[in-house]
């Protein structure tokens, strides 16, 4: 491991003064003069044909400005099958709380007022929400085939290589996407084992919780160009999807991030092209704000799945076979990664037989989108209850069983693509003491899980310039939703070597910033880091080259101290840091500006893991689960801030727990959600989180910067599937379904009793 | 010259449709939430102890939220040698209308009437507005010489290599420097004359006549940083000034660079740092915008002076010698460029003989700053007559007697740095036909005065990045003050090789830009320019090789024909640059993102010269002038776009025009301004500017960017000198004395008769 002085030392984040004494600005608290506030009118069917828009009630509030429907601003042809390119529907409507209509007024008293006296007329269509359902040939057609589109956020977070097409043109019309993974003979295997499980799993569309609603103010000039201040993981992707919905070059759309109050993969690029548009419509400033309940009517949740698994495993502990038939629902866009979810089912464990197949479902409910680590929380509690079972029922320990089968760097994934250096086995290892040392007491169990994500790559740039007082600023593409920006600050400071103070980490917007992908698929630290560092190396060697021609001495001779140059060893001769920026900046100046530019296009993956154990208490007779404890040991590669790295555990983790026992989207047969509120949905709280202790692994990325991997994906994986082996090691009884509510749990141990 | 397809082509401004429309924000028209207004009180003394400062009535005015005053703000110590760090007066006030108090208030109204209520008292001091007068021993004394500072703004747009300094400590204390070049013997050359012209000329305190008043907004955090909007032509000089007055690091300001709305040297840094202080103070935005009057009282006016020059010649029409000595009239701070009067006095023409001497000396009157070509139409004015009377007396055309002694490329300046690559004789050159065809009417009169600027020049850099639809984006730190970034674009786009209509140039802030000094000195074309040119060469550079990589060509058999890269004559093998650049900015790619950084640290400077015809019509019995035409032709090295180069000398000789006929601040002997408003104080409009031809001569600049030298401050230059030698034409009399109104040129008559 590299000789570090800052780097792995916790420091506290750059931004939370400004945050924790509620001084950030966000989007929402943005109002230029002139602003025109929008609020939405929503579809009241989940599936119907518009026969008619009444504005005239709307147009007739005092204040409103204009009243704007789908006919407006879409141009005609198929409706677009990206949700934020779908601004508002056409000509039908095609889940519940679709954006139908969007008010414009001088308040949000009159917007508010209107936007509730639009009047649209519907001819109800047939709806569907069950995936399994949706794929009768008999089924609601949410969508013609021709429409289909490409997976645009699911590719966000992961990439795959190899995998069968299966040809959807032959599958029913809501099938738009299907993929196949398939090695050895799964008959034969099966026929190897000594004991097959067999196993139906569902999980239900899940919210991402970020309490900061989306926000979006656009300000309009008057060359038609467009300045848009929003809440976004990634400003360069909101940039391109708002350009192109709109018809605008590149380059007349500039996106300034704003702080994002929480994303987790929920703020992509959603609002931006609507207000985009209505700005350009009025000429002023609009700004629209969505209230909680549109959060959960028609912004993208995770998507639901139903994962059959079938597993075969022989007494010395070969998994002979695996089976998975799995289904995700997409809602009314494509994008949901049923892939992922069958990269990890034939992925986690070596096995020579499998036959892996995953199907993209149209359902009348909201497009999804990403949520940390999307189709790997639903991949592994259906596997990893799978896995789990099937130990038990050989008497196998479930960690040593685990370790019997767990892949290694170079082992296939399904895809055929060798699985590169990884932690995997270590942080197995790394909870074994503890999972030995359980004691469970009375109607107490321990479960154990594993989970990984397979680390983003992106190419990315990022400069370094030094100021005339020796300062740093670090000028970055890439937003901040996790801590990044301090982990850069660091980097930037280790290697440059001066003191982490002396950096200030600047997210700049897409008119002015080196390009950065999207905050999301734990990618940033690994990929911008390495950019990071490549800059302030650069900027380093120049200061050392004018230090050199000052000092009259060899760039190899000189050494920083202090926020000096010297000559090594030799105080005297010295120059500050500042005086070399101030040499190159400066009127009659003969030495180019110091402006270290780095980039990074890394190729090479560095998947995550995280093994959890989850200790419960379950009462049998109500089946109420109280969780004691979480151990979570996660390979980070590096810790380059530990404090900051656990902190992503923890969230990691409290996000599992409320995958695990509470939350879930539940829609009535027609399409309407029945807890679309924070009072209905169950986010878990803090009582609801246990204490976790958190071990960090560190087995070194050789391509990440100092060794790290991404760390913000991996905690969420495992810790539902842990939770549901603690339940089965507490009752007796599996539960296959999410959330394991209290009468869930209740029956499935009736069921076993 | 280089072949270009859109360089040498006039097209508009990118920024003109905004500012026709009136759609441009300015600082004043930023107020964000929460902001409060500023109002000064300032100075009824022009030099007085301060004695008592009584704020409690000021601090009554219902909405008021602070008075501040200089010993809250100013630490203890001799007071700041620079405007804008002086923020506001402490112990006494040594100019009249030097800010003392700042009222701070929910309103401009409550500001404006507590600022009018803050009570100071003064015990008065010995007031000396003559620089004359302040040069004797006896003279009240502003500073003692150990508060002398830098000539901070001066050497922003002329550095000097040579000449001797002056112990200026064996001088008065009003004198606070002195240079001196000599060669040869004077006397000997006056000896050997057979004309000898002596004169002395006085040129007044001059306002830079920007529309736009200073405006300053600064919002502030509470972990202390600053984010300053403000109108100013350098934001990395601002952004020291202010950091290093209020004891910040550089990173924790950050300078938005706003419009400048008029600027013309005068747009620096001036209100930054005490709006700072006051946000910092109040922990909220604070906004403050001078008044008209107060742009007069105490801004950064031009700086005065008193020439007096003798100049000998020899009936074969060689000048024998040149002695000068020159008072310029620095105010109350230092910074008055009597240097570069001194290198105009010597440097235009060959002369074996020289001694010039210059003083800088302060007054009871505001400081100065820098104007368009600081120092050289003072310069100009004086030795263009004395040449002009020189050639009449011995009975040479003036045109021909200045091409017998002109200066040429290798020839020694005053401090003996030899004179680079240049257009001097071209430019007389260029308007001798028209010289040689002039027909006065009655009364009329034809002057021709030649004017130059030798280049500024300081290092910079920029960036190119290529956008997913094909676009370009240039990021800069240069503040766009006559049109640059439009040249910008043309430069990126001829480089890179697409439309011009392709390309987004950005001024970014100080937190993101690539470095660039000031916009002064005519050198943000020939030295961003330069840094433009090298970022979009290197960002083409970038993308051939990813084109190459993908059509599997060597990239020097690439070519880009409209938006594609294509095997040169190969149509089929292209890839469009849209597409190459998604490939560099895509989630999972393999090639890093095209970014192009460009840097300049040019050392050779490309002067520029003006020759200028003025053509007058003097009615002899009121002295009234009548301007019937000006011809300017200016070596601008090569015009990258002539529209804008031909708007600049249609402003420089506008201003011109101002200096020789009606501008000047008065000055009463108690230091009080008697001309302070736009209503006294006469700047030319659009009446008093007659038709102007411009001839633009090309000598490329072999540096410059394309060929191109700085064109914006030599038009000012010579105007003064060509209308005061037109009216010597139509009347016999010399007017020594700027502005010449109407009475002093009847006077000039009645002496001359």
């Amino acid at each position: 491991m590299t000789a570090t002085t800052l780097i792995g030392k916790s420091i506290p984040r750059i931004d939370s003064p400004q945050k924790v004494r509620g001084q950030t600005r966000y989007t929402a608290d943005l109002t230029p003069p002139g602003t025109l506030i929008a609020r939405l009118t929503t579809a009241t069917q989940a599936h119907a044909r518009i026969t008619g828009i009444d504005t005239s009630a709307a147009r007739a509030v005092p204040g409103v400005v204009d009243v704007v429907t789908g006919a407006d601003l879409l141009p005609d042809g198929p409706e677009p099958s990206e949700r934020a390119r779908a601004m508002l529907a056409r000509d039908k409507v095609i889940y519940y709380g679709q954006p139908v209509a969007v008010v414009i007024a001088e308040s949000e008293a009159a917007a508010e007022e209107a936007a509730a006296l639009v009047q649209v007329d519907y001819e109800p269509l047939g709806v569907v929400i069950d995936p399994r359902a949706a794929m009768q040939p008999d089924a609601p057609v949410i969508r013609p085939k021709a429409q289909e589109g490409e997976w645009a956020e699911a590719q966000m977070h992961a990439t795959v290589q190899g995998g069968e097409e299966v040809d959807v043109n032959r599958l029913p019309d809501n099938v738009i996407s299907a993929v196949r993974f398939s090695r050895g003979d799964v008959e034969q295997g099966f026929a190897e084992a000594d004991v097959v499980v067999e196993r139906s799993f569902t999980t239900p569309s899940v919210h991402q919780g970020y309490i900061e609603p989306h926000a979006t103010l656009a300000v309009p000039d008057p060359l038609g160009n467009l300045t848009i201040y929003t809440a976004t993981q990634g400003q360069f992707y909101a940039r391109t999807v708002t350009a192109d919905t709109l018809g605008l070059a590149q380059n007349q759309v500039t996106i300034v991030p704003m702080e994002v109050g929480g994303g987790f993969g929920g703020k992509t690029v959603l609002l931006e092209p609507l207000v985009g548009a209505l700005a350009l419509r009025t000429g002023r400033p609009v700004k629209l704000v969505l209230s909680r309940m549109e959060e959960f009517l028609l912004a993208t949740p995770a998507p639901g799945a139903v994962i059959d698994v079938k597993l075969g495993a022989k007494k010395d502990g070969t998994i002979t076979a695996i089976q998975g038939h799995v289904i995700f629902d997409s809602g009314v866009y494509p994008g949901a990664p049923a892939v992922v979810a069958l990269l990890i089912l034939g992925g986690y464990y070596r096995c020579a037989n499998l036959d892996l197949i995953g199907y993209e479902v149209l359902t009348n409910k909201p497009g999804v989108g990403a949520y940390r680590a999307p189709g790997a929380p639903q991949g592994t509690f259906a596997i990893e209850q799978a896995v789990d079972e099937a130990a038990r029922a050989l008497g196998w320990d479930p960690l040593e069983f685990r370790l019997r089968n767990v892949s290694a760097p170079g082992d296939p994934q399904p895809n055929d693509v060798p699985w590169p250096e990884m932690g995997l086995r270590e942080v197995l290892e790394a909870v074994r003491d503890h999972w030995q040392q359980r004691t469970a007491g009375p109607n107490e169990g321990f479960g154990i899980a594993i989970g990984g994500w397979p680390g983003g790559i992106e190419p990315c740039a990022a400069n370094v310039r030094v100021n005339t007082d020796g300062s740093l600023t670090v000028s970055l593409g890439s937003v901040d939703i996790t801590g990044t920006n301090t982990t850069m600050a660091m980097i930037a400071a280790e290697t440059f070597g001066v003191p982490v103070d002396r950096v200030k980490v600047v997210t700049d917007n897409t008119d002015g910033a080196p390009y950065a992908g999207m905050s999301g698929g734990s990618k940033i630290t690994y990929t911008v880091g390495l950019a990071v560092r490549a800059a302030a190396e650069e900027a380093r060697r120049q200061v050392f080259a004018i230090a050199a021609a000052e000092l009259e001495a060899a760039p190899e001779d000189l050494e920083i101290v202090d926020g000096k140059v010297q000559v090594k060893g030799v105080p005297d001769r010295s120059i500050a840091i500042g005086e070399i920026a101030r040499l190159s900046m400066t009127f009659g100046g003969k030495y180019e500006p110091v402006y270290g530019v780095g980039k990074s296009a890394v190729t090479a993956r560095a998947p995550g893991f995280s093994a959890q154990i989850a200790h419960v208490r379950v009462d049998p007779a109500t089946g109420e689960v109280t969780l004691l404890g979480i151990v979570a040991a996660q390979d980070v590669g590096r810790a380059l801030n530990p404090a900051l790295v656990e902190g992503q555990i923890h969230g990691g983790v409290a996000q599992g727990i409320g995958w695990a026992l509470h939350e879930g989207l539940i829609y009535d047969d027609n399409g309407q959600p029945l807890n679309p509120t924070l009072m209905d949905y169950s986010l878990p709280a803090a009582p609801q989180v246990p204490p976790i202790e958190v071990k960090l692994v560190e087995v070194p990325s050789s391509a990440g910067p100092f060794g790290a991997k991404g760390v913000g994906e991996p905690p969420v994986i495992p810790t539902a599937a842990a939770i549901a082996n603690a339940i089965a090691d507490a009752t007796g009884a599996r539960v296959t379904d999410l959330p394991m509510t209290a009468p869930r749990i209740r029956a499935a141990i009736a069921k076993a009793e």
